[in-house]
């Protein structure tokens, strides 16, 4: 991956604006056209000049008076994150963090179709878990060829994440989102997302800290 | 929560901040007792002068041709996080997610102890998930007044997020790391962290999009 793409696919910004489309989606179901930076600012708890720099990568600029039009903005986001079009995937590790994130609307919301799950545990092979079937992890590799997936979700032990992306890269995986503690090498024409979910503790932890040391 | 709180705990850099202090626990778990701003820059995909930036809101700065001490730093990180200190927390909802969080080592690697679990389904209560006992969702309030319990983790459904979060925050939480879709409305002597897990995805989207762009 080269520099600019790495550079903009770690702008807070673009990190933000999938909070955005659920908040003015959200606005589109009550019957609102039309939406003012004052109005986004306050729902996300953001500075309405941050709100503006945020949304203006989308080539969106609200109007005077007016703001932004609800299904303009939607169409923009949509656009610039590359979710105008449905995306498969499959996920691989259908323990309870797989289950979950199987079970989790936020990813239909957001146009990402999981094909199918995999998992060496042969007991698990067969079941249908939240709608999706679950196959044995040795059968992926053809599974991703035959299907043209480009996306995996992996939620497996830290212990055996590299190997299996290095099988999903084989078979022709081009983005991981890796839910699993070990950093991924990877080959320059594969991205990847980890995520990190003490990242939120320790913000959550300093504002506690914070807000006690203001009390006594 | 005022203007000031807000604007620290929302820096990118304090988000880092637990990424680094894994990284920085194993090297020393490795043996090592000095790491360079460069390595440390290398291994987290990031430029060193962000690296230097990010380390220096914990007061410690890296020396010339040496860098920084390994013990030095994870102290530093731990106490600019609140992380020095065992901060017990109780969770709300055992289901996948819930149960998966319980499971997560990290939790434990940041010194937060779980003490007890609660949900509303009878059929759950009086078991032990990963170590941690489930008790009725009734019992929530007392048990967190007689334990002085600050911080509840929520992993129930969104429905269901306000009114738990209020009965909770009458009892005496003060931070809720909340992992429902529900924005909360809180007091302002309560701290809150939304996860949002399909931000994770909007970046990965984006990158692949740009991935594949430079290709066509």
């Amino acid at each position: 991956m080269n520099q600019h793409l790495r550079r903009v696919a770690k702008q807070p910004s673009v990190q933000r604006l999938p909070a955005y489309l659920r908040l003015i989606k959200e606005l589109r179901d009550q019957g609102e056209v039309a939406v003012s930076t004052t109005y986004l600012a306050e729902l996300l708890d953001l500075q309405p000049i941050i709100v503006r720099k945020d949304l203006s990568v989308t080539g969106i600029v609200g109007r005077p008076r007016i703001g932004y039009d609800v299904a303009e903005l939607i169409a923009a986001i949509e656009t610039y994150l590359g979710w105008d079009q449905v995306r498969e995937a499959i996920l691989v590790g259908v323990g309870h963090l797989g289950t979950a994130l199987l079970g989790y609307s936020g990813l239909a919301d957001y146009r990402l179709r999981v094909l199918a799950a995999f998992d060496s545990d042969p007991g698990k092979s067969g079941r249908d878990v939240h709608g999706c079937p679950v196959h044995p992890w040795e059968t992926a590799p053809s599974f991703v060829s035959a299907h043209g997936v480009q996306m995996a979700i992996l939620t497996v032990p830290a212990a055996v994440a590299q190997p299996v992306a290095d099988t999903l890269v084989a078979a022709g995986i081009r983005a991981i989102w890796n839910f699993s503690p070990m950093k991924l090498h990877l080959p320059p024409h594969v991205v990847a997302h980890q995520e990190d979910l003490t990242a939120g503790l320790g913000v959550l932890s300093l504002k506690l800290r914070l807000l006690l040391a203001t009390e006594e």
